[in-house]
């Protein structure tokens, strides 16, 4: 049956102290509302609605980044959750399935548990997510009677009896599109704050004879984002959690606690990862591949057996074929390095290609920016670039070529040559004794006349 | 009404087996001493008096080098802390108003507190700062009743009834200066160690008629350090303390655990710091700057909107400007970047100016030392230096000029003009193929040779 | 009186899900095996033997390269660990002395533990080690009467009473060589796996009416490593310790949690570790030495008083004499760098000599490989390399020798002499402004026919 996604994320997030729309914050390296989407689309939904408020061309913005499907309604107005939920009504006129409605600002809802609401929908009206938790604080309780949800209680109404309760409420829920909207055009706005408030669909469904659920999740999926505060803890968890499914996933980490990943990481079975390596978006490592200590990539590609690092910056573009390797204080941009290839030192490889099993001299740099525009340095398979080449792009170096150390390569060199750019050496017997003389001698003078 | 700051800085520190005076051992960059005084500078105190012993002229010095008026004055031999107090009373002599007692190695006391001591003492003659602790161990314990300060009592002279007690002495106590030194003149030696203890001028007061009271603050707030280990768990301490009031003034930290910062770091809000970076003492970073991962930085100014690393290595007298960048693999010394400046790769950049809107290309050093002295590069605004340019300084370079890549400058470049210090490039057909056959002849044979 | 060893090492280590055997997987860059070698070391044993099974050449090989007089035995099959015991039998035919049975996967066993059963055995036939544990799960219980060990109890056969026992077997066993083989030999498999269990010998010495006892070590001594995870938590113990240890040696560590160390790393007191460094095997650093921030180091001596880094990365076969100095983005391999040197910035200095108090500009690069073959540089002493110089080795400087920044230096440069090797710069008037005019036109000009 089908199923659509109904995303709140109209909430400015005051408590962020930031111009950003509260979902727009990232964790991991993608905005929070990204998480809660990808969680959605393990459900494969026919439609995905976002509903916006504040900064709602960005949001928009970021949620189409991110699904160009999803549909974006705007919440002109800030009045309850009911109020945004029904925002998406039109939207979803005619929706023949299941409706679950999420929140841009929990990013830690499992598929898991989303497809277990779904399957509980099966057999009742109206399921909602609840979480047991130590510590319940004012959140509100479900009050469950067997696998039947007799009502949800908030804090301040609750008994005593009902605040001994440890299953709370997470706000997530699920239900038939249609019976969802009927519902919602029920909800009332007599309560203090004058809001429109979801979880009162509860009452009015059980008033009118139907069914509901409730399905427990970990208390830690159903965190949400409030302050910088929560989001350094969010970002904290997030990355716990994809280190654990790192090492699950078969990759080796040494220090796991030191690696930090992003949201869309990919490591393949058996691939290492040393100390202190930082993963920006974007980036896939394949099998066997080494990422060694005090790394940094983003939206590269790493295939099985290349070796980085330590100190390697690889940046988006780049893409290493089998059994490279990246060495250290080596910087890789918008570049291919074909397979075997080596830079090993020291050197700025960008908007280049490097052929197969050629090898980079330490200090070499593709000299890709002329003041105003960039252009590409292309280099042949089996090529020996001398230390400190300075590879003036545009330039092709052919196959099995060579350039001697310390050459500033300005035109093509063919293939098999050998290029040249570089004076010759010419020692001067005893000038470097004179020199350092002569240099004691003024500095002695200039500090004389400094007194 | 005045109050003066008497520091007790005179312990050798024997299990920190180290030369080095134990209130110098340094936290966040900062001697441990320095980290009480700016405790107690929060007061504006009228004199601040350090009581120096072990290694005193070095304690004198640090002492000065965070507050040139502060007194020091020396106690020769360790005879109890009453004593060391005592020390004091010369250089307060005539002083009309309170005077608080602090400890050196004591880093961690806010200066909220010692507000909230020196407001009690308008209705207290005494004021002693206590802590309550769930593991009050062989502290002194505070008898209070009500708010008044009954007596002190020793772990070792206290009944079951008083060890219950949790709330524990600090030493530090605030008192009219001139009423502490009559209190300490009374002081006694007749106890096992034979010394002098400040605590015991809360009995003679009592004795006297004088009323005291306690204070209550955090018991991380009297955190003490006698050995490495507890040096290492006071680090600790201040760097998550730091993290906390980093965010709470509004920088954004993606991973607070992972840096590190000095006791004087200053980062506007909206600033953003990435992973792995280390702040030494002497940096400020101004707002939207961002502080990329595995940068490190010292005794520098990073302007608004500034760009630093991943990788980069600023270094004291390094000033970047609005907009400036600086790159992966770059240091920076003693350097004026001015305005949208960049250097973004594999640089040296020391003792120079860069002006506004200049590209430093990859592989560029300021050759700024001859073997002997040190000289500076001058280079003018909107210039273009090519990769793998050796400024050899003194030089300058004009506004809007240009350097070729691999050129060695060792003589100005006027305005608008282009340097070149290169040789043409030759290509050698076929040599490349040629020269490796050879090379890998030689080799055979020198291995022959070897068997 | 004579020891031996008995490692027990044949096991697969399906729950690694790795062609590596169990025992090789490493710690501290170091094979478990090893970590447990070298605990049964420190009671200097006459002989050593290893049982191995999987993967038993690999093991044999990591053996005697841990101890060159290991010896090893196969296990071909896996018939528990009485059998595996039963297998080192014949290396040990008269071995007059005691014997202990340790295993390959327990890495953390303390030597002091082992010197505490050895003495135990004075009095016992039997030693069993034993470790309190508040959650003793399904371990083995203890049942002592006094200093005696009554009996081992498995948990399935354990009453109620037995398994409020916190007091759990590790396997670790010592007895005298002769006993311990005896009472293997009467070790039957009737049980539900089939397999001869060590564990059984206990009951069977006791029915012998020889004596046992069991001696206790901490839980973590007897961590067992079974799965990815446990390694991750095992070197993560194992990390834990050696900064406590180093501490403890005297070493100053401003954040010890940011430093990793390998199993052999060596650091003397008032030696100085920054923060996030990383130590491979093989490192040696000496007292005062300082090794600042992001520094990665392998297989190298650093002697008393240098300084490293920060982001200094020294390879295998680096020796630092006293006060030399690598710094930032540096590379040193297999080179010897002489008292009071330096090499600040932005190099590679591999295969190469570098003499007392010679100075390596920024950017030096020696050039070892030609494509073929790897050639050494050797530098005197007091030598001042200019920045970018290219040493193209096989190639000698002598002593208070010097060279041109940007020079290629492919030939010797006599003692005291100045090489050159670079073209004298040109500047050409006004021709930056033309070229930037001309770049501009042309990129405008592109950017239209790309429209």
């Amino acid at each position: 049956m089908a199923t659509a996604l109904i995303i709140l994320a109209a909430g400015k997030g005051t408590r962020m102290k930031s111009d950003l729309p509260k979902v727009l914050h990232p964790i991991g390296g993608a905005p929070m509302l990204g998480h809660a989407m990808r969680a959605g689309q393990a459900l494969t939904p026919d439609q995905t609605v976002i509903v916006a408020g504040h900064g709602a061309e960005a949001v928009a913005a970021a949620a189409r980044a991110h699904d160009a499907n999803a549909q974006v309604v705007l919440q002109s107005e800030q009045l309850g959750t009911a109020h945004a939920v029904a925002q998406a009504a039109p939207a979803l006129a005619g929706h023949d399935g299941d409706a679950i409605v999420l929140y841009g600002d929990t990013p830690f809802i499992r598929p898991e548990t989303l497809r277990r609401m779904l399957a509980a929908r099966q057999d009742h009206d109206l399921v909602v997510l609840g979480f047991d938790t130590a510590d319940p604080g004012r959140y509100g309780r479900l009050v469950m009677e067997g696998e039947r949800l007799e009502r949800i209680v908030e804090f301040k109404d609750a008994t005593e009896a009902e605040r001994a309760i440890g299953f709370c409420n997470s706000g997530v829920i699920a239900a038939r599109t249609e019976t969802l909207f009927e519902l919602i055009a029920a909800v009332g706005n007599d309560n203090a704050a004058g809001e429109y408030y979801l979880t009162d669909i509860v009452a009015i469904a059980r008033a009118r004879g139907l069914g509901a659920t409730a399905v427990a999740c970990e208390e830690s999926e159903t965190l949400g984002v409030n302050s910088r505060a929560e989001l350094v803890q969010a970002e904290a968890l997030f990355q716990d959690r994809m280190r654990a499914a790192m090492m699950e996933g078969g990759a080796i980490l040494v220090a796991p606690e030191t690696v930090h990943f992003a949201h869309d990481t990919q490591i393949a079975p058996d691939a290492q990862v040393e100390q202190n390596v930082v993963f920006a978006p974007g980036v896939t490592v394949g099998a066997r591949a080494r990422i060694r200590a005090f790394s940094h990539l983003e939206g590269c590609e790493v295939a099985a057996g290349a070796v980085v690092g330590p100190y390697a910056r690889l940046r988006p573009g780049t893409k290493l074929a089998e059994d490279a390797r990246i060495g250290n204080f080596v910087e890789v941009k918008n570049a291919v390095v074909a397979a075997g290839a080596k830079v090993n030192h020291l050197s700025y490889i960008g908007d280049a290609e490097l052929g197969a099993g050629s090898n980079v001299g330490a200090g070499t740099v593709t000299c890709n920016y002329d003041g105003v525009s960039k252009h590409r340095t292309r280099i042949g398979a089996r090529v020996f670039i001398g230390s400190d080449t300075m590879l003036v792009a545009p330039v092709t170096v052919g196959d099995d070529a060579m350039t001697a150390s310390g050459s500033v390569i300005t035109e093509n060199v063919p293939q098999g040559a050998l290029a040249l750019g570089r004076a010759r050496q010419v020692n001067k017997p005893g000038l470097a004794v004179k020199l350092f003389e002569m240099l004691k001698l003024n500095k002695r003078k200039r500090d004389r006349e400094a007194e």
